[in-house]
C-alpha cells in the first residue's frame, strides 16, 4: 500500500541481498522509520522489541533471520537450528512464529546442507509472496461484499453521491502493517478504494494499545482512504443512527465452529451490529482457524497483559512548553490514580451466532462448522476425529 | 465520602460564611486541591473552567455564587439577576445550571429585597442538603439490590467468602464528585461497602475524557472500596465469564418511557449485560427524567464535542527523563496521526428494552412509562397531555 505516495510493504530484501529492510513500527503514527537488518541479532531485536508485529509478519521476518544467519554466520543445519531456537524465544507465546521456523527447518533438512543459504532465501521470499497472495485473495472476496452494498446505496440515493459512500467500521489493526501488504480486514477496503468505490472507515482507537489510532489510521491516511478515528465507545451510537453499513474485523484465532477470538472489544461491536441488523464480517486466512477447538468462549485461552497498558498511555507530547526538550517526544502519561488496580485482557471471543460471515482466501462462508468445511473440505476428517474424541 | 481518611463533600460553606470551598477537580486523580471561592468572579471561573462539574454540583455552586454576589457586591434584585445571567453564560448548554438559577431568582423575587443575602444563603444550603438527601435515598434503594445479590452469593458459595463478593460494573463518573455526596450510581455501592457487604467495582476508564479512570477510580480508592480499572472494551468479556453481577450507571437524561441517554459507550455495556442475563440498572434523580420525550434514540440530541478529545489524552507525565521540569507534570499526548479526522459524540441512548430497572430517590421501577409513572403519579396528567399532542 502507499506511504508518502510510494508503494510500500512491511518487509523486503535489499538489492544487495545483504540485508532485509523493515518498518520500525514503534514510531508509528508519528514517524516513518525504515531499518536494515543485517544479521541474526538484528532480527532478534526487531522481533523482540516489536519493531515488527502481527503474526504473519513475525513469521516471515524470522525466516529471513534464518537466511541472514546462514549468509553471515554458518550455512549449516546445527547453526540454523540454534538460530531457530533463538528466534522462537523472542516472542515465546507467538505460536505462528514457532510454526514458521519449525516448518522451514523441517523442509530444509530434507535436502543436503549444500545450498542451504539459497534455499532459505527462496523459502523466505516464497512465504512473503504467499502472504501477499492470501491477503489479496481475502480482499477480492471482501470487495464483492462492499461492491454489493455500494450498488444498493447508489440505487437508493440516486441523486445524492455523498450518501452513496460505504461506511465500514473496523477494530484494532488487521492491516498490511501486520502482514506484508493489503492486510486482512483492510484488504477489501483498499481494493474497493482503488477500484473507485467511495468508502469511509470508522477506526476504533482500540485501547489499551491504540493500534487503531496508531496503525490503522496511519495506514488509511497514507493510502488516501477517507476515515475517522473514534473512541471504542462510539460504534454502537453510529450503528443506531445508520452511519455504519458493514463491520469487518480480523481475528487471532477462530474455532472451526466459527467463534472468533479477536482484540478485546470486538464482541461489543458484534452485539451492536446484531442489534441494528448490520452485517458483521471477520476476515481471516486459513492459518487463523483452529481445527481442534469447538467452543471459543470456553476453550480459547485469553492472554492477560500488563496492567500498565491501562494505567499509562503513550503518545507524542504536544504540551505547550517553553522547554524544547519536552516537545514532540514520545511520552507516556498516567490516567489512573496511584493505588487503583487495573486488569488488561487482550482478547475477547465473539460467538458465531453474532457473525454474518467469514471472508477467507477461498471465499466467503457462514460462521459455522458446515460453512467453514465447505471451503476447507480437506479438513472434514480431521474435524470428525476431533469431535469424536 | 472519605478523602485522606476524612469525610469530604464537593462544596461547603467556610466557617466564616465569607467564602465557599470546592475541590478543583481538574487535578484529579493526581492531586487533591481545595479552592476558596470568595466572590462572583471566582464562582464564574470555577464553573467555566470546570474546577467543578456534574449537573447537580454546577447548579448548587451557581446558587452559592448568587449568595456571594449579594454578600460582597450588592444585595439587590437587579444585581442578582445580572449575576444570574453571568453564571448562566459559564456553561451555556447546561440546562440544569440555568434551571437552578431561574428557580432561585423566581423564589427570591416573591419577597422584599430585604434579607436577600440571608435568603440566598439559606436556599443554597437547602439545595446542597437536598442533593445529599436525594443521592442517599437512591443509595438506600440500590443497596437492597446489592444486598439481595450478596445473600444469593453467600448461599451459593457458602465456604468460599472470596466468591461471595458482589461485582458491579460502572461507566463514566456518576459519583459524589458530580453531586455533593454519595453520587447516584455510586451511592448504592458506598452504602453497601459501609454496611459490610463485600463489593468490588469494575471501573470503565471511559474514553475520551477518562472520567472513570480519573474520577470514579479516585473516589473509590479514597473511600477504600475495592475496584479495578478496565478499558472500555473489556466489559463484554467480563460478563461472558461471570465476573459481573450487576451494572449500575448514571444518566444525563431519561425519557418518561425509560430510554436512557448517558456517556457514550453505555449502550454497548447494556447490550452485553442483556446478552449475558446480567441486571442493568440506571440510578437517577427525578430531575434527570424528561417528561416531554417519548423516543430517546430519535429525540434526545447528542452533543458532538471537540475531536481533540479523541486525538489527545491528558495525564501525568511519567516518562523517564533527566529533565526535572518534564516529570510529573500534567501533559497531553497525541495518539492519532496528523491528517486523520476524529469524531466525538458525547453520549449514546440505551433503549428501555435493555434496562432492568431505574433506581430513583422514590424507589426502583421498571424502565417504561407505567413503571416510571407508578413512582411519579403526579406526572400522569403531564405525560397524557404530551402524548396526546
Amino acid at each position: 500500500m502507499n506511504v508518502n505516495q510510494k508503494n510500500q510493504t512491511t518487509i523486503w530484501l535489499d538489492d544487495s541481498q545483504d540485508q532485509i529492510c523493515v518498518i520500525d513500527q514503534r514510531y508509528l503514527p508519528h514517524e516513518f522509520v525504515i531499518r536494515g537488518l543485517k544479521n541474526l541479532s538484528d532480527v532478534q531485536t526487531a522481533i523482540s522489541e516489536m519493531w515488527v508485529r502481527g503474526a504473519p509478519l513475525i513469521g516471515i521476518t524470522a525466516v529471513f533471520g534464518l537466511y541472514l544467519n546462514a549468509l553471515k554466520e554458518e550455512a549449516t543445519f546445527p547453526s540454523m537450528i540454534k538460530a531457530g531456537e533463538i528466534l522462537k524465544a523472542t516472542r515465546p507465546t507467538a505460536i505462528n512464529l514457532a510454526g514458521a521456523i519449525d516448518q522451514t527447518i523441517s523442509e530444509m533438512i530434507k535436502y543436503p546442507e549444500d545450498g542451504l543459504t539459497y534455499r532459505l532465501l527462496e523459502k523466505a521470499i516464497q512465504m512473503r509472496e504467499y502472504d501477499i497472495f492470501i491477503c489479496k485473495s481475502i480482499g477480492k472476496y471482501g470487495l464483492n461484499l462492499l461492491s454489493n452494498i455500494y450498488e444498493k446505496k447508489k440505487f437508493l440515493y440516486l441523486d445524492h453521491p455523498e450518501k452513496q459512500i460505504v461506511n465500514i467500521l473496523t477494530h484494532c489493526n488487521a492491516g498490511w502493517l501486520g502482514c506484508v501488504d493489503y492486510g486482512t480486514a483492510t484488504s477489501p477496503i483498499y481494493l474497493a478504494h482503488d477500484s473507485g468505490i467511495p468508502v469511509h472507515v470508522w477506526v476504533d482507537e482500540t485501547r489499551p494499545r491504540n493500534q487503531g489510532a496508531n496503525l490503522t489510521a496511519w495506514e488509511l491516511n497514507q493510502h488516501g482512504v477517507p476515515h475517522t478515528v473514534i473512541v471504542d465507545n462510539t460504534g454502537g451510537h453510529l450503528m443506531q443512527h445508520g452511519m455504519v453499513d458493514i463491520c469487518i474485523v480480523g481475528t487471532d484465532r477462530t474455532t472451526y465452529t466459527g467463534d472468533v477470538a479477536n482484540k478485546i472489544g470486538t464482541y461489543l461491536k458484534a452485539l451492536a451490529a446484531h442489534d441494528n441488523q448490520i452485517p458483521f464480517y471477520v476476515a481471516l486466512p486459513e492459518t487463523s482457524i483452529d481445527w481442534e477447538m469447538r467452543d471459543g468462549i470456553k476453550e480459547i485461552p485469553i492472554e492477560e497483559r500488563s496492567p500498565d497498558e491501562v494505567h499509562y498511555i503513550y503518545g507524542k507530547n504536544t504540551t505547550q512548553s517553553n522547554n524544547p526538550n519536552t516537545q514532540n517526544e514520545l511520552d507516556r502519561v498516567r490516567v489512573t490514580p496511584i493505588g487503583s488496580a487495573a486488569k488488561n485482557y487482550g482478547f475477547d471471543v465473539t460467538p458465531a451466532r453474532l457473525i454474518t460471515g467469514l471472508i477467507t482466501e477461498r471465499g466467503v462462508c457462514s460462521a459455522n462448522e458446515s460453512g467453514i468445511l465447505s471451503l476447507y473440505p480437506e479438513k472434514i476428517n480431521l474435524v470428525k476425529k476431533i469431535a469424536s474424541n
